[in-house]
């Protein structure tokens, strides 16, 4: 092995994390009642993803199809049966890129949607919108064409500004729009119910991301910028954050914390490796300012996004995609460069958030009409880790009589019927 | 340093973090009153056999007797007095190999052994079995010999199926038998207590299983290949178990999905290397519904292997390793082997096996004999952490009245007398 | 890249995940009502002291002025900004030790002071503390030219036994005392309100551990012998620390294991490339023990370090920078040296015990006259989470009554007026 396999090979591990970092994050920002099936999205994602990636998500993403620049044949490469062994590192680490991706959309659908629904929206939307996507900024796909066909500079989207965030994030809103309001949404409702827990999926997810923005580098000193901005732009976010709470007059907490670190890494994705370390640090201290009063849009637009994910992924993702048209070396429109960047930047930031919002909407109304996609009123009411799962995230409660009948196995739910929450 | 050394250095640490890892995972699946006797364990297990290895261990471990095909003196490179310094990355990576393996074995006796007691047998049974198997299995000893004994293929077992799974398995099971049940042991009875924090655990494991398994590869397709295995085999044992779930009336949680993510990883951990990705879905599938529905067995066989080390790590390590036999690249036997692979690959698993469950039943006995192993009844009625351990989990909670009479400062337990719990 | 330089970006996402590691092992040690203040400083840290470093805090580090031995000129290589991108791995690894060291003191300080106030301390300790004493050690200052000067073997500290340990200790206990005592102080006061919580940040300690001593470590022997000692000491710890409570009579617990590892990790951390792994279990099992011991005498001497710093990590500290003057290969005391570098070892661990107390102690008298430092009595006995943070760690507590009244979006506290926690 060559030093940047081994990178390539450690940083898989590094993303590998931060799907069930997510689970323990989202698992947090829940009320006590439904944390285990927001964890069970995150971690049947990791499920569903990774074999639809080996059969053949690796497939469609590596290889778009030369003429259309849309995805590659799931055929190609199926089951990885006549792949060079010399690829499965890379092969290795794109597989945890979708499995975050995907898991990613969960945020918005916190309380209400069966574990049925969600991972049949998952696993088609990892096929429709995660693979083409992919295809389509990695993959030698339209957006990574785009410069030569318009003349301007190549678009930049290091490790998913496009690809992961805005496509993420966009499929987010679809979700949440279809999926509707949670009963009794609306400012201060529905609390975090641990604060530890969403801290200790915020530092998975930091750590993961050195992985993630810095994975595929090989020369040393592309490298170390990137690890450079990975750690200035989110130290950065946690300051926008919390220095636009504390003059909006709230109180600082680490929940707004960790999502100001989260804001700032979203938004210096795309960018790590072509910004300089100052503006690397004022995108993240935007980032964090930005999402800190993004999130409350929710409430005026009337859209239950449950944990976020258009107020973190979207707007930052957007914002660290269309900040390098004006700040990359070389071709920003304030380094020298000419406005090309920035337009073809900007055309990949809304066809990414097109196609995703459009086809991710479609796939939501048809697993809504497959399965009704929210469980029954009475279960969301009720708690839906009693009654769709059959276990429940702490058995140490006083108030938590509901197992006392669960009968069965400690690894799984009562022998109930299954169905209530399909 | 090569890449290959800083990728072996970097895999120490990732398989390091396993043994606290699976402290959470055990931790949460036992009642809230035990949790501190039972991460005690894995932690415990951290420093004594962390110690013996560095004593002795390593010297048993890697130089099987040339003659016997057995352990190792342990007095030619005791505490690596002259032991060669380029050597050491791969004795720290040893280390934490036995650390975890030892660690393992405790699920099986969760809510009722004393410290002291866990201490005496995780000592003397890395020394008489640990180290001995591992040095049959990667020391030159009659394992890795049996082959060519044989004239067959040589026994495949890259990360442990055997030394590792099988092993701490077996004892898991003479140790459940010795120490007898649980009072009110049976279906639905002591219930998991904090799913976040199995969640947590799980996550360190298949986080650390990445150089677990690959950490000594040294050709890229090689680590690749086992990375994408050690990816997509827990995804199908994700799979597999909560599909067998659903299939049985049951409902889907979390504590199934990683249960079915452990049982893919403990099935690949031997064939990693050796199985088309493919092949090695279909492994994970399989492992995941055979350990769902393994982990029954205790209730009617009426061992109280109370955390399931056999039903997931024995079940799976045996699948695993036998499984290369039919598929393993070259030499299984449906892929044109002719039954000489599988031959050896059974007589290394029951060899390990009966070894490992013979010797640990008289370390168990012996055990019992000095310290009587269990707690008296009382304490583990009323509470293994509060009276053993002077230290409850959770301090938070309404009814946790015990600590309150607690004094002492808060790094360690009160200074009543010792001895409930020995 | 070379191997090398994928070692120490691989380390620094080791090192980066230990404050927020630090975050959950302290955040755990303190009551209910005071985790989110607590976790708060240590993640506020990563943000100031994250900037500052890219800003300055290099620059000051890394080239310690030529005739006086003290800091390096803040605008040398201010925001990076004629930095040569080769150096960037590198900057990187050192931001993330400039994180933790800062977040340890905060452990002196927990349940009574704002988070503005610590802020301004943090930022200012960086600054005047931190990056001068990192170029006296690593930057080529005094205590890096210590040797030539008196004639003697160069001091030895691989990783911050006097910079990290003994800086932070030593800032701790100024800071302690300026802050004066919690309402309630004594023996078994102030419990952990989390043994698990504690048990994840020790995890993620020890794990980032092996990053922080090996990172720079170039050859293969050297890389070893400090991830030998990076296990084995810590395991000795453990051993250390609960056979110390047993001899006193206190029950074992899993408070006591984490932080015999702590205490096993501090020591060798100065000292792991030159010690042999015997005389590195030695150290690790004298740290554990003696820190057992110390953490008691701020019972006696009346000063309320909180959590520990100055018993673990300025007690650890001390005794494992001093062991190099008696054990180091070559030149120690009792291996063939001389007493030299018996001499030189003593004379930093008082250089930088002396300055980092003396200006600690000014900086948070300053602080303590411009904010009042500590929150009002009030909020200290009703709840600094609630009170100063609008954010409870649990939600899910019968008794978290507080919340139920604050109103607002998830991520941010009520919008009651700031002040209460300044």
């Amino acid at each position: 092995m060559e030093a940047t396999d081994v990178w390539t090979l450690a940083s898989s591990a590094l993303v590998l994390i931060m799907t069930p970092g997510l689970a323990l994050f989202y698992g947090g920002l829940v009320r006590v009642r439904s944390v285990v099936n927001m964890m069970l999205f995150s971690v049947s994602a990791m499920g569903v993803v990774g074999v639809l990636w080996i059969l053949f998500g690796y497939s469609m993403s590596y290889f778009a199809d030369g003429e259309s620049g849309f995805a590659g044949s799931p055929f190609k490469e199926f089951g990885l049966l006549a792949t060079d062994p010399a690829d499965f590192i890379g092969i290795g680490f794109g597989a945890v890129f979708a499995m975050i991706t995907t898991a990613l959309i969960s945020g918005a659908i916190a309380d209400r949607v069966g574990l049925g629904s969600w991972v049949l929206f998952s696993g088609v939307w990892a096929t429709l919108v995660y693979f083409p996507v992919a295809a389509w900024v990695w993959g030698g796909g339209w957006i990574s064409q785009l410069g030569t066909w318009l003349g301007t500079p190549e678009v930049i989207d290091l490790a998913g500004g496009t690809a992961i965030h805005i496509n993420a994030g966009a499929a987010a809103l679809a979700l949440a729009i279809v999926a509707g309001k949670r009963r009794g949404f609306g400012p201060g409702s529905h609390k975090p119910h641990s604060v530890p827990l969403v801290t200790i999926g915020a530092a998975l997810l930091w750590f993961g991301w050195i992985g993630f923005n810095a994975g595929l580098a090989t020369e040393v000193g592309e490298a170390g910028l990137i690890l450079v901005n990975t750690l200035g732009a989110p130290a950065a976010g946690i300051i926008g954050w919390i220095v636009t709470d504390v003059i909006r007059g709230r109180k600082p907490g680490v929940i707004g914390a960790a999502s100001g670190a989260i804001a700032g890494l979203v938004a210096i994705t795309p960018a790590a490796a072509n910004l300089s370390p100052l503006w690397a640090l004022l995108l993240g201290l935007i980032a964090g300012a930005a999402c800190a009063v993004a999130i409350d849009l929710k409430y005026r637009l009337g859209y239950d996004d449950s944990l976020d994910v258009v107020g973190l992924h979207l707007v930052a993702g957007v914002i660290g995609t269309l900040y390098l048209g004006f700040f990359a070396f070389e071709d920003g429109l304030f380094v020298g460069g000419n406005g090309g960047l920035l337009l073809v930047q900007a055309i990949s930031v809304f066809g990414v958030m097109i196609y995703s919002f459009v086809v991710s909407l479609i796939i939501a109304l048809v697993v809504k009409m497959l399965t009704g996609l929210r469980v029954p009123t009475q279960v969301e009411e009720e708690g839906i880790d009693t009654f769709a799962h059959g276990e429940e995230a702490y058995d140490y409660l006083p108030d938590s009589g509901a197992t006392e009948a669960v009968a069965g196995p400690i690894r799984s739910g009562s022998a109930e019927p299954v169905g209530a929450g399909r």
